[in-house]
């Protein structure tokens, strides 16, 4: 269906693998983080400055785009790629994730999902179709299918009530998949299931027949342990199609995502290092800085001593202490800068690790760094 | 005093030149603007931007900076220059302006003036000498002396407070040139006296005597008709020494600079361009652009089609009135950057064409364009 698409994987240690995904507008060295750029943009960052930190593809959002500035005006600007300034790849998530987020402004039926703008209270329709029509004017590289992802819970209605989201989810997929109509543009679909592991995996088999360029594991990181999370998405990685890309949605913190690489994983997104960033938190291989606090009001060292970013080569530990505390715009920016970039690097190692066959002695070093 | 400064004038017409001012960090080509860099940084803009844009020095506040970080702080890494990322040449405006700015919190005397944080209650007390104290920690290149900056008036109460504010200007510049100690630092005085020439003129004439490196017109924009500032700046500019730059404190819109760079004004900052782009208003060579404005919602052309600037090299209206829209603060720096490309651009011109002898017809056309 998307014969600019591609996905070979180069090299594995155990279930971890390093491979390339090729798309219309450039490829991706996996295992790859995207940096959410929910409304076309990943806050106060430029184009420029996410290429230099080791971007390779960003993400933006099919329900917020819909809402401001419309995928009609976007369209009309020859898609993501003309209208923003990043020009390489960009991935969609479809709005499912809203039906959770925006739970209070959102009622679902069979036949989709209708949201109550909380700018305007002007509604939103979103079924499988619109939201496939919604980003083939986007002009997504890889886009997602419309899922219905619920706050896990552990009592018995929450049970059928995650079994009953993950079969509409199936059914919206193959709506999903017969909706199509660019050649230019993968489709991933989306498991749902909770913490249900054989829920999770008929779901997965049910997706896979549907014949998906890639396949993503949604509705986790709501609650659920990590270590659950890593084995939820083992089991289901076994009855994935092993040659696809498997995208693990909304995920997280370092640790896990080593984690989730040895399960298998190849594909993330996370607004962890951008809004830690606003925060004023920044990662280290030795754990976090809390910036903001008064200790480092004096700190004349870069953030990172051993980080090779344009923020560390060029600025103290003071100097974005003093801009955060003064709400200068340029902080959140050299901060997002520095997280973004640790993310890359820690890839960047990651594939270099599995190439290697080190993977192992990695991921245990990473999962040992606190994260907060 | 300050061995490392000098001011060399290259070309004039009527009353315009053009110069070069040499600082400590570097050399600066008047006319000149400065950006406004309260806190040590222009909101949102990195120093990298602001030098690709065209700034050749930035401006930064006694008063803000000595209560957030510190001037002891900033002196312990290394000043301005080692503590921000700006390089190149500083100055520093006095704290005096915050008389007016923060009436309600300054409670002023013979000896100096005291002012109540907003932020703690936390007391800070400003005279000539701590005033010359702290910008020597600072280390910028030039350093203004503490004024005492008040509103304009016409009644007769705020004529004799006007001249009384002036004579203690000079009062407090003589304590301001007795303690100065730092040889790689000029100081400037300030001209205060309100509208009322005659006093500016004798203000302007004491502080001649006293011998300072550059002279500025203080008290200015708070109020006055345009055409009158530009009649007050040429009067007093009669009695300053002519070998000596001229500084236009917090002035103003672009026809407001060509008007006072007709009058021999060498040097500008203004807050107009930066607090306009986080507005969303642009200015180009046609007027004023209000991109948060519906109609550029789909609009593909860059800001300003003529403008070589970084900003509209690369993007639209309709994606800088989207990103001003979701309050993604990259909107407003795109938008600074362009405004502050518009202005040093403007300075460039000028000074090709005071070279030229065609400043007078660039000036009747700056004077057509509108700001508002």
């Amino acid at each position: 269906m998307a014969p600019d698409f591609s996905f070979v994987i180069d090299a594995r240690e155990g279930d971890a693998r390093v491979g390339k995904l090729t798309t219309a507008h450039g490829a991706i060295e996996t295992p790859a983080f995207m940096p959410v750029a929910t409304y076309g943009a990943v806050r106060g960052v430029s184009a420029e400055e996410l290429r230099a930190a080791g971007a390779q593809i960003l993400l933006a959002n099919t329900y917020h785009l819909e809402e401001r500035p419309g995928s009609e005006v976007i369209a009309g600007q020859a898609g993501l790629h003309g209208f923003t300034g990043w020009r390489g790849p960009w991935l969609t998530d479809s709005g499912g994730y809203q039906v959770t987020s925006l739970a209070g402004r959102s009622r679902l039926d069979e036949d989709g999902v209708t949201f109550e703008s909380s700018l305007d209270g002007r509604r939103q329709r979103l079924t499988p179709e619109t939201a496939i029509q919604i980003q083939e004017r986007l002009g997504s590289d890889i886009a997602m299918v419309l899922d219905e992802c619920r706050p896990n819970g552990s009592d018995a209605a929450a049970s059928a009530g995650l079994r009953a989201a993950a079969e509409r989810t199936l059914r919206w997929a193959e709506r999903s998949a017969r909706a199509r109509r660019r050649g230019d543009q993968a489709v991933f679909g989306i498991v749902q299931g909770g913490t249900d592991s054989a829920v999770r995996r008929a779901n997965a088999r049910g997706l896979a027949a549907l014949g998906f360029e890639g396949y993503a594991h949604g509705g986790l990181g709501l609650g659920e342990e990590p270590v659950q999370r890593v084995d939820l998405v083992a089991a289901t990685n076994e009855v994935l199609p092993a040659a696809a890309p498997r995208y693990l949605m909304g995920i997280g913190y370092p640790p896990d995502l080593v984690d989730a690489i040895a399960a298998g994983i190849d594909l993330f997104d996370c607004v962890i290092p951008t809004r830690h960033a606003r925060h004023g938190v920044l990662f280290t291989r030795e754990g976090v800085l809390k910036l903001r606090n008064a200790r480092f009001k004096q700190d004349a060292a870069p953030p990172d001593p051993g980080c090779d970013c344009a923020t560390c080569a060029q600025h103290s530990r003071a100097y974005i202490h003093h801009l955060l505390r003064v709400n200068d715009t340029l902080g959140a920016r050299l901060a997002s800068i520095h997280n973004l970039r640790f993310y890359f690097r820690l890839l960047e190692e990651v594939r270099a690790a599995i190439h290697a066959g080190t993977f192992g002695a990695l991921r245990e070093k990473v999962r040992l760094v606190p994260v907060r």
